[in-house]
């Protein structure tokens, strides 16, 4: 009998994979769900009571949360990257987590096929295939919801012609979680206008006086906040979560092209990542040189797009994590973080290796490391062939 | 009689090189004052007045708010260009229009000298310096306060010495205003951490009540603000401040790299050139190919650096800026913006040239264009050349 | 009866096309050859002759050499566009142009569908397949080649039956000949190692002597070649190549990344190419800023690669042409050449808009503009930031 | 006492320099040479027993040959980087690791000051300026050459007046000798127009007959040549220069960007550089990726740059490093080259990271990993956006 490993998630699409999977191709279906962050302990077990009573052969969760802090968020903090100027690429970089997960698990279990439950719509389903095809090369691609076309209705009375009866209801807004952002889909999305109504996000503002935080950098990387230290940074996260969650903070709408070429437009809540983006980046601010930030802006906008492209076995990611890495040396310090309902504002930062150090003169305050003559001498050179080019033109005119 | 123009704001150090420039060089002083959008009528006319008093030959006026626009704003706008992502370069963007009216000042009047009243502290001795380089190699350029270092008490003295008895009180805060934005220094801004207080900023918080309001773009240009149309974008732009600023929008602090290479931090407010900036990019969003979107990021980066730098004249400024214009051909279309106290939410655009198109299917939904056979095969080739390296490596480890 | 569009070489693979389009399929076929430079007049007629008696309804014959130049070449040499440091894009430019004809030609005869004779292992079936769905999106494609897979010998054989006796022997060199060079494979170049044979190359060395030549450029553009003036560039390509060729020059092997993501490796020669790029990049070196040089050579790598990628539709290409078009205000002027066979030195320029200038200054000897302090001043601080670096982090270390 | 270090050749501008720091200004003078390949044993003993004879304190050889290859050649060669596309950076290179070795002998001899013999009229005088002022902010710069601008004759003159009687007679072409290359300025490379003659190469041609040689590059870096292998990649260099040299390979004219401002002129020979690095990227473009390829070049480009600038101190070099180090994990292989006389062929490669493997198919062949179904798809979706933008543009128009 072959083996198929199935991507589960518990909802209806996946359910019905397990059924179509078992009973109309014959295979032995394995299934996996690989936890982000999105998942309690609870969701997790009854995820797994759900494929059990479908009728899998094995049930597998995958806890991922430090791997994909490991593997994936981490160079997003270091590249501040937020796509298109907007979304932390919450979900691009999940999938990403998953596919890899998954792709091992394949390989753990022998299976001869793999399959996931993505429609023929969106981005997931590149980034699933791509993931296999790299990976697991000579697994077959089994893709059910994409193929057959069925609408939920056709599903559901699949399901329930094989005597499944659970609740499927279609919720209004499609939610989905991870430890790196929660994005919400709904009927505002789905046109260019429209702003997602305030019941839409799942975390609510709760608290209303604005609250001072402060972030501790190693190397890039939040290891405290306030007096508190984390064992690893996915758990400093989770904590400034739950502090800067309940001010609103880190929604938008992020529009987006698709892999597909298509433009798509999302929304999310996000307030950890941008709090820690946002202080990262002001932090580097003072202890990067120019040339330095420059760089790592425009190697990081492309690492955020093709990861969001399923590209994230390039070996080019490897290499621009190599520089990413050693670009954060002196990334080390704390920044102070005023927390507002619905917004928030970087307020300074304190690091042994920031450049703005007084002993070298002060913004708009003479020095004593050089002196005006020195400038009037750099702004001479510094314009020099401008100069040339002026005057040779002028005389062509 | 050897003549100067010297560039002339009516303050404490200007006052003293109109004096210096008089009396101790014996030049004939013409002074010029560039108006970026910061001045009203009277202010201009008691410069002027005070200009006079001081005993200079000419003083001019040059109204630069439509020059300052449609040589340096329209490129920002059409880039998007925040400075490490941040600031609107206010600042930097209104020296180099000031420099080049008064350069182009200089040759009218004939000078042989030209003087500017920078310290040899930031960037705007460089700005000038550089400028006048250019575009006036031949003239002398002076910079009194910046060679002979003296103290406010010095200058105020000599001053006194001279029959001048003006009130010259230091601020608290130092305002450079322009209709671009408004920098605010001040001793928080002079470490790496703090804050400025509320009251540091010109405009006021006013409005409580979200407000919604809808900007209209040409190809890329602001030409109207809900049922309003304009003769000249910087007439928008000062309407759309009238109404945003009121909002307290558009606050934060910048913290940069100067052209002589040490960090500076400074404040601003910046309501409508922030909500601009924004609403833009959101349309670009919609009606920009992906690479278009991403070029566009990198060039703009590059032009607001280099700008901020000083370097407005080097031609690959002309080059990109015809990059830009060419890219701004569909950037038409409406931008609904909400204002609420502190912040703003772009939600959502309309544009004929909408790519987000529902006939080409919308994301998450399937479509009639192509299959998800199509994407299969997508998916299989996109991710080719990385299936084979990892096939080719896998067999050599 | 429907019809189709089918790209027509006279080889073997489109005359099968044409049979199996029109009687297998029935189909009524209009057969379109585009001449982007490699055919001659009686070459073209023979094509022609061998349509019309493969049965097809009708044939066209397009010359887009002028219009090949004014779309693509044009912004190849403003770019010195080499792909990968090597490669003109002889081939990858030229089946743009052709598809472009082709999609036209649809339109204009109003057919239901398109045809091309790629198979399914290279890139050409991208870049004809890519176009046609853009321009073209309701016209059906079709490839029996690529969708058949058949042999050269079932080709023959299905051709004999159909009462075709043409003789097609296959050539131990396949050549693509064009105005921007010409490609030429073979068993060397199917593997990693291993050069073309001297023999396999059209063009043969014939001259043996030195030969100076000046090409003289206006705005980027060839327009004379010593004292010979030329009404269109395409016509100086043709009077170069016939020069230059003799040298045997520009020949080489490149390896590149394919469009499906294998990697390729192809001879070519293209003297005419070659020669002219260089020639027109030493005068740019003399004529353009540094910050110009740079930004035309990122611009450019990406232009050319996505090119090559068959996506000259992309609008981002037209706001890149616009960049290019604009920094070639000045690159006008004369370059000298010394043709040697196998090989060529730029030996030098004239023109107006040398920066080069001796009046500012000859490099390695002293001059007015500026003096060592200048210098030394600039050096100061061009080197400041990493002054202050080196101290805060000693400091730390 | 005060202590100068003195970067001393043994030419007439650094002999004027020992004289005039002791005798003028009261100097302990400790002179230095630092070996970038250019020198042999008996020219080194040399150097020193003039500078014995002039009267210095002590005289110090650096051997820098190693340390100039792992600090700066090494990247250069992973990077491929021939500066404007022609120039392997030969003088800038050697330059930096000059600078950075005085520096160094600067804190060890403890001296207060340090001097160099550069005239204000080139990149030299920056490049030591800079990296003295970053390294050794605290000992003074003397420069008397650019200070004092003398002529040779006044040099001579004073030297003689000293009792200092050597023969300085000025060659007819500079020459600037070292192991990544030799530079020759003459009469012909004061202006934009003329070639250096054959005479005024150092290396002359010597073999006539074609060559067959095979490079064995590890990791990036060049460690066999033919059947030899050598200790360190320097010892390879020279070997390969003693081969390759006497094709008289690798000449051509660089012009370039000084950092002053001005455009520069310059000959060189670099045989064994440029067989290097057109070998390394050969190489190159079979094992690495296409982003890989690509990011390469950017990163590269500006590198090269910026160290020609003199900025190699700069923070950001060592993030760069850390990616061209990063991405040479699989440039492991043996590149075959024709040398003949004045120009080479790369004419193939062979290693186990190759990615033109025939297991996946061969470029112009039918292969089993994909079908021309996934091609077709693949083109649909590739080409989706600009099929879209096409689309609703042409509704606007």
């Amino acid at each position: 009998m072959k083996k198929v490993v199935l991507g589960f998630s518990g909802g209806l699409d996946t359910s019905y994979c397990v059924k179509y999977l078992t009973e109309e191709k014959g295979y032995e279906v394995h299934s996996v769900i690989v936890n982000t962050g999105g998942f309690t302990e609870s969701e997790l077990k009854e995820i797994e009571q759900r494929a059990i009573n479908l009728g899998v052969k094995s049930h597998k969760t995958v806890d991922a949360v430090k791997s994909y802090y490991d593997k994936v968020i981490r160079f997003l903090v270091y590249g501040n990257v937020l796509k298109n100027n907007t979304y932390p690429l919450s979900v691009s970089a999940e999938r990403m987590s998953q596919a890899l997960a998954i792709a091992e698990y394949v390989k753990e279990v022998g299976a001869d096929a793999v399959a996931h439950g993505s429609t023929g719509a969106g981005n997931d389903q590149v980034r699933f295939d791509m993931i296999f095809h790299i990976m697991i090369p000579h697994a077959e691609i089994i893709t059910p919801i994409r193929d057959l076309k069925l609408s939920r209705e056709e599903e559901i009375t699949y399901l329930r012609s094989k005597g499944v009866e659970v609740n499927f209801e279609k919720a209004m807004y499609s939610i989905n979680k991870g430890i790196w952002g929660t994005s919400v889909g709904g009927k505002e999305t789905l046109t260019s206008n429209g702003m997602l109504p305030e019941s839409a996000f799942p975390t609510q503002l709760t608290k209303h006086e604005a609250e001072d935080i402060t972030l501790h950098f190693e190397k890039g990387e939040l290891k405290g906040i306030n007096d508190k230290t984390f064992d690893h940074p996915t758990d400093a996260i989770i904590y400034l979560q739950s502090i800067a969650g309940a001010f609103a903070i880190g929604r938008d709408i992020h529009v987006g092209d698709t892999i597909i070429g298509i433009k798509g437009r999302v929304g999310f809540e996000a307030a950890a990542p941008m709090v820690i983006i946002k202080a990262h980046h002001a932090l580097e601010k003072h202890v990067l040189t120019k040339w330095q930030l420059s760089w790592k802006d425009q190697l990081a906008q492309f690492y955020g797009n093709w990861l969001h492209e399923g590209q994230i076995l390039d070996p080019v990611m490897r290499d621009i994590e190599a520089f990413l890495e050693h670009s954060q040396a002196h990334v080390t310090g704390s920044v102070n973080v005023t927390l507002m309902p619905y917004r928030f504002q970087v307020t300074g930062i304190e690091s042994k290796y920031d450049l703005m150090s007084s002993k070298f003169g002060k913004y708009g305050e003479m020095n004593q490391g050089w002196s005006g003559d020195d400038v009037r001498g750099f702004s001479k050179i510094f314009g020099n062939q401008t100069m040339i080019w002026n005057q040779v033109n002028e005389d062509q005119q």
